[in-house]
């Protein structure tokens, strides 16, 4: 889906990773950190692909907001165990949303 | 790929998308417009995936390189064709990145 945002100024952060072979629990932990993201103060949505790479772009109302949950303490476990077992390689930006248009048919 | 950018700050383009069915010159249209965007002054790199949703980050140095690309005639011709026959609904957002982080096995 394509996400509903208010009008800019907003945050957003883009992470985009290449996975492993590993899949133990992958998928698991995604369908949780969505669900666990959600649930976060500042949280405004989320897009997300993966066809060889994998690109998620979540979207927040402040930095403060992108801060907690980077230090939540799931997410934290998370983080660890994609750099253990699910990653072999990912990036992660922190933008400011300024202008932002769209269409539909 | 994960783009390989310069330390920030620079600008990355999220064009976010929903396909029709029309198939039609899809695909030659959009290997062009990956060739012509990596000759335009500015830019800097990107990223795509299409699952269900397709999400394509593009990565500039200026907003002056943004407007320009955005402005130029073939790819003009591209989001018109893109409007009438590919596209259900896009949304696009300028972003400005503050800040980058990698990790890499």
């Amino acid at each position: 889906m394509i996400a509903k945002t208010p009008p800019p100024p907003y945050f957003a952060v883009i992470f985009t990773s290449l996975r492993t072979e590993i899949d133990e629990n992958y998928s698991e932990m995604a369908t949780w950190m969505v669900q666990l993201a959600q649930e976060q103060e500042g949280y405004l949505g989320h897009e997300s692909a993966r066809e060889g790479v994998g690109i998620t772009v979540s979207y927040w109302k402040d930095l403060e907001s992108i801060r907690k949950w980077k230090a939540h303490t799931d997410h934290l476990l998370a983080q660890k165990l994609g750099r253990e077992k699910w990653y072999r390689g990912y990036k992660t930006r922190i933008a400011v949303v300024e202008r932002d248009y769209e269409f539909e048919k």
